[in-house]
């Protein structure tokens, strides 16, 4: 294989956070999230959010992130409304039913939620018999690539409040979502517009780690309890905190968002020019152009990629993902290669 | 604070991990435990088992590692025997529980179980409104730092068998259990003996990381799925195997216990030398030497340790710990400061 | 209200358990299933279902046994399968997921599954990440009145050993669809084609009660742990060997549930005479005939019943059940009036 | 076997019960306690407790009114404390477990809870790591027949409103306690000093039942959900509805809690006169004298008795419980033969 657009976490992580790690490597730190990385990254992500007040908490991964904070807030009765697309629907091997809630799904073409998609759910019948809902469970950018806009974000905080629903955003791919050409949205917006919502390191130059952020007051409390029991309180908290901290220094975490987005673009921009079609929006840095068999067939026996699925007859919908490390040659090669392929 | 004894998770990690995460850094790996440094993990732990048909899988702690192995492989009415010290029962804010189980403990000075401490728990009357013990967990060295003999955990083995229990054993601090001056015990030995343990890389010069063996053929199947559905499957596993792979190259592991026990070791010498007692047997990294609550305050205002509890009349036992990164140096000063100031 | 055909439990019992009861009232009896009316009834159970070797278990309630069953039965990354329409996906207020499950469902006109609405669930990629299908949960009589004949069933039952799938049927309506004109299936088949299953008192003649019948061998270890653990095994299970030992002698239960049936068939006969369309085939007590929405608001006026959706401009399905206590008068009442009302 | 005092759920009911069934039996009543029934039960238990505004449920049996009443109340990291001997600790094969919540024990030789015996476990140290008790359960009369005075209850409830926990009283055998000679406590006190209670019936004249009452107008918000999910709101709630109509007219559940006692304590007396000890103060129904272990084989040969446990040697303390159905003459008779056996 020459080169794999399989995943945005092939890679290690930005070479500054080997950096930090090593130059802070023998000093005595406090340990479960009381080190001095990890209090950097707390006041960065407060400033990000322009909000003093917000909780942050650093945990490993993007499930782990769902399910401590679904099953904190949720009464053993209420449910969590996703799309059905939704990471915790179908890639966290029943890990938010296992804390003994219910996923309530809708179907969506573009895997946003909207009111109108959430209300029927909100009128279920008889009272007592079935589950009620208490979350919204949305992703930032969305599995399949698309992002929400402030009015779409805002529509949906707005009746989330009216419903008392807590909102909620995966944000594993926050990084690329905020540095989109389309995006109009800012940490603080996503702050102020959702109860709790988490940035993540992971797919975007960190290691590992999630930055759970806790905006709405009435969930702060007790919430290490939480990451405790869930396994998820860390010893040597540091590690993640060395994440944070260089990732937000000097906004490099979005600066490694946009390469990823815009080397995803010229991708589609191409595929666009050569007359395919594509199965979502090509937003950010994963697209899922509409390609002949034949044409995957033969770009997979040089290059790594998801067929995502059948869309007709000898069509299929691939899934291409770059990443913060993925070179620009890299994508020109694979580029010319589609391009003389797609001739023949 | 001159220097901390709290814990040995202060520190980072050895050198040659951070060396080996920088050189590799860039090479696309397949993720989810797929990548290079995960599977020479492996090897190195089926070598060291003399076993090649054990399943090694790495997880990011503790906490995750008992509540993950623990859940998997009881029934909801079967409940796991530890000792009143064990941290699952103390440490882990009700982790087990969590998932639906109850932890059966039995008082125990030292902090070890033997088969007649568990033996009155099969006795239970009446079948069907009790729970059914299924596991036993013991730590190694335990929480109070002591370590099992080669006959102890033969015996406690050979019982489990009989009593189709489970055997498991916690190894947050193996390293420095097996390489403890009394230690008859090998990895292969405890591969051999339990059904599954895990060997831990955070409390001795890893970042992160716990190496789950499931030793017992019958438990390994489709395994992975539990590790995924507690959320700790992570996406770049690179990172937990970059830890096992050098640690567990020429024994790294194993000298950098030693190193931690032989410090300890040095101050348990002292203070029996200077007439102090001590709650439990000095054998690990972890000793609680009992001593006067004055010199407790004094030395308190120097040295970062923990005060465990009021052992009579104006004594207290304290813990003490070192780790791979403590110097010898600091030790030195200590033990000096303890001199003098027992002598005033 | 001059009658309502609102649900089959609005009655008490049939005269033969009250009598039962009270002859028996005063015997000393061993508590939690040993008495004698539960021995009787499990014997009864056996005799019908043609198998000595079958364990039954009497418990309260459907969702009570619903949740019993299927948590006792699957790992946490096992799945049920279950039609969209399925009591345990609608009406259980999250029982299932509560005992840590995930409920994957399907979307099925009549309520009933088919091998080609499960196969595509078991092709599910990538391996670990999502759960894994290990249960299907039907209901004969389905929630919307069908019933399954032989032939399906046994479809179902070859797929499902094939798949390494246990077979579950909800037969809190039982009595009704092995009593249904159409049926071709008996108590003996059903042993012989599911796994488990159960059969229901309360919606059929008695006061409280499903017998779960536990037809696979290897399901019937320490079983009764999971009905104490749940809060199921009940003291005085006298009670409930009472409604089973008199509604299972001479068939009193099957006759019961033709006499719920023959009524619903009249009141279906009727409304297609009268020119009405159906949502689903009506086979057995529940029927639920396509009315003017003008008509349904006169009806409704004296008669209980549920509407239970639109179906169109003007339209709607309600939902109309009849019992084992219906009165032929009130029936004839009821269709005299629709006559009139419809003429209008 | 001549008689048994194994326990007091060996009859049926009070006929009052099956006669208000029997004349109710036809009347079509509203499912899920709605029907006329339960309405009288509530209204009777509020009288009783002199507030209108508390919520009164019924369901089935003990277990499942602890498993109910501990998951609704608790988050996931909260604990309930009880006594070592609590049934939900001992006796309900690891329910409350099961529903996620570490039971901390406390020893007590008379079965009850005092705030000194709550107050360390309140201290624990350090945040986070450990669960944080939430409930304090109690049982009125005990697991081994001993009662709370009035003043007790006071000191607890206070302790408990101090610090932030609920007090949660199970009162299977409530009738027995507040019909004990010493007893000072009304069912108005109980409300007044618990947040939560339940008021048994099985064990006390009823064929199934336990009123769950909440008396903390906090706890009871959406409280049905539980009892949907965990499977006991039932269809014909009109049979737990008889139960309490019936026992709570005219005082009938405590004159038959008073009989119970009653000849407990001729059988305690007796047992005093021939010079016998007692395990606990023999104060309700359950009377646990310690015999001699001749005597106690000799009497097995034609009473049914559990014996309890070896107290010395050739000794054991024995549990007798008498109920509401028991027979002056079979007291008579076992006494008798008490008197002759302890003359030999």
């Amino acid at each position: 294989m020459i080169y794999s657009f399989t995943n945005d976490y092939s890679e290690g992580c930005h070479p500054n956070i080997l950096r930090r790690l090593t130059e802070t490597n023998l000093s005595q730190q406090p340990g479960y999230g009381n080190d001095e990385a990890t209090l950097e990254s707390v006041a960065a992500i407060r400033a990000l959010c322009r909000n003093p007040d917000i909780d942050v908490h650093l945990v490993a991964g993007g499930t782990l992130a769902n399910l401590i904070v679904l099953s904190a807030f949720m009464k053993s009765y209420e449910s969590v409304v996703a799309a059905e697309t939704g990471h915790i629907n179908n890639h966290e091997a029943g890990a938010i039913e296992a804390t003994g809630h219910k996923i309530e799904t809708v179907p969506t073409p573009d895997g946003k939620l909207t009111p109108a998609l959430i209300q029927p759910l909100l009128n279920k019948f008889p009272e007592f018999h079935t589950v009620k809902p208490r979350m919204v469970y949305i992703s930032n950018s969305t599995e399949i690539g698309t992002i929400y806009t402030k009015q779409e974000l805002t529509d949906l905080s707005v009746f989330c409040r009216q419903n008392n629903l807590l909102l909620f955003m995966d944000g594993a791919r926050l990084a690329m979502a905020l540095s989109a050409p389309s995006n109009d949205l800012t940490m603080a917006d996503i702050a102020h517009l959702t109860d709790v919502f988490y940035l993540g390191a992971t797919k975007c130059g960190g290691l590992i780690g999630e930055a759970i952020v806790l905006a709405n007051p009435a969930l702060q409390k007790d919430f290490k309890y939480y990451i405790k029991q869930r396994g998820a309180l860390m010893a040597k908290g540091r590690l993640f905190g060395a994440q944070f901290a260089e990732l937000l220094r000097d906004d490099l975490l979005f600066k490694l968002g946009k390469h990823a987005n815009e080397l995803a673009q010229q991708m589609a921009a191409r595929f666009q020019e050569l007359g395919y079609a594509f199965l979502t929006p090509a937003q950010t840095n994963q697209i899922f152009p509409i390609l002949p068999d034949t044409l995957i067939a033969e770009l997979n026996k040089k290059y790594g990629f998801f067929v995502w699925r059948k869309t007709g007859e000898g069509m299929s919908a691939v899934r291409l993902i770059t990443s913060w490390a993925t070179p620009q040659t890299e994508v020109d090669l694979f580029l010319k290669e589609v391009e003389q392929l797609s001739r023949n």
